[in-house]
């Protein structure tokens, strides 16, 4: 199913404060997180559109990574903005304002070539949003989903109903036991498992993640790191990561692709809060990734056999 | 440094009640909950006090498994008790009661053999009944220690100075952050290290748990479980795992040794918290242990090599 990854998600300009700092109006979104941690091993093209005032350099420095912009539209007005802030616990983002701006009347329309891609991934927007693009996708291989809280208070039927046609589906640990009303991330991807997608992946931030595929349960640590940033974009850059590795895989439903899916996700987001905004994915390389992934791989094998007896 | 383990800790009647039931009254105690452990891989043997009101069956479960009573005194008066509950969130535990009983006078006096052992376990009592325990012993190959809470609070010095004479340090997520000041587990162990211990447990319940050694961190997730009834002594039974696999390994400070450790504790907590009280651990045994072992071992393992290209 090797091919191009389709994402339609927000591009934005984000103000966030955290201990460690604070970044203003500075390029962030659900697409362009995921392409720009996508793109490490796959073509990407973003469905989105921003204002007259999206900053030249921003499309300059995506299009230079290979990011196809084509299907991202630009409408008069201003660009999406997000401001938010986190405290000590980094799990916890504080929305102090939205401004959909331009988002509000987003009607997104594909490329030709974009409805003929193998995979699609539809990041955090509204699920009939999210309908539109499938209905639109000729005849995606994999077709893969994210929400937050606040579509499945708002739209939960709606959500649900978008369910059914995904494959593989990515909620964080509270968003899950939200949408499910189950206690824990590995009750919530039973049910959401009933609902459609055959793969369910649990994001528990700095506590790392939660893969579900047939019956069973893998759990992987996040990457160990003594400073977080600012967390803002990892969610996304998990996804681009796992589904940017994945694509290039035989099949969506291998456990050892999606397991490797899962290192790279968190290796990639591991980068991203590093630093503020996307600084620290932007410069990112195969290589770099590939060095995290074996260190981790390394951390987390234990040898097998008998025990080192005195 | 194969050889008898030495624990001191509580020897309690739990009452615990969560959303999968209750226990009441039913045998408990840090060194309890270790030894059940810790007897599946090396010997040990318990310094602690009970009242006489003590179940005489309770006696007999602990001795037909092998665990050393000879240290365990029987004051008049009664046993240690402990009234708590969990609700959604099985990290937070809530003190309804706690009756010190023949544990306020608790004096221990090691037997000529405990003094002897190479291995010591500190469990989670006063600091500086710790350090009366530590003082007793000849000459250890390793000294391990926990604590909680409340003597973070109201004996933090003590604590401190015992970590100076301590090799293995364990403590939760919350414990160690609160204990340095520290914003995350990572930095908390870098603190405590300087403290004293060179590996450093950072305990994160259902999240897993952080190995500092050396420099390095090495991460592992819990092992996956549906359901949880009481978790009630998981930490307990995690350090007994840990420190039962250890003492017959090499030497304490070899990663690969202690990585498995870390798979033993998780292993052995992740039964604990299957039913009530000891009643899971009671008839564990190391067959079991290694399947549930080999099955951790499987999930966690990514293969190596080259990604699985299309």
């Amino acid at each position: 199913m090797s091919g191009s990854i389709v994402v339609v998600g927000s591009v934005a300009l984000d103000s966030v404060k955290t201990l460690e700092g604070e970044s203003k109006e500075a390029l962030g979104g659900s697409a362009v997180y995921f392409s720009l941690a996508a793109r490490n091993f796959n073509p990407v093209s973003v469905v989105g559109v921003v204002g007259k005032d999206f900053p030249a350099e921003h499309r300059e420095m995506l299009t230079e990574r290979g990011i196809d912009l084509s299907g991202l539209k630009v409408m008069p007005g201003k660009t999406f903005r997000w401001v938010g802030k986190f405290g000590r616990d980094l799990s916890d983002a504080k929305t102090l304002a939205t401004h959909l701006n331009v988002f509000k009347d987003f009607k997104p329309v594909l490329t030709a070539e974009q409805r003929r891609a193998p995979v699609v991934f539809l990041a955090n927007i509204d699920p009939e949003l999210q309908a539109e693009v499938l209905a639109q996708m000729q005849s995606p291989a994999v077709v893969a989903c994210d929400t937050m809280n606040y579509w499945i208070s708002s739209k939960p039927e709606a959500l649900k109903e978008l369910l059914g046609k995904v494959q593989i589906f990515f909620a964080n640990e509270e968003e899950a036991k939200k949408l499910t009303r189950q206690p824990n991330a590995l009750r919530a991807a039973n049910t959401i498992c009933e609902w459609g997608p055959s793969v369910v992946v649990i994001k528990e931030g700095e506590h790392g993640a939660v893969l579900k595929v047939g019956r069973k349960f893998y759990v992987f640590p996040a990457f160990p790191l003594e400073t977080v940033k600012d967390p803002t974009g990892a969610g996304d850059t998990f996804a681009g990561g796992f589904m940017g590795y994945l694509a290039a895989c035989r099949g969506f439903d291998d456990v050892e692709s999606l397991k490797r899916a899962m290192l790279y996700g968190t290796v990639t987001a591991s980068f991203t809060v590093e630093d503020f905004s996307t600084r620290s994915i932007e410069g990112l390389s195969r290589g770099r990734l590939d060095e995290r992934f074996e260190d981790f791989l390394d951390r987390l094998s234990v040898s097998r056999g008998a025990a080192v007896a005195a």
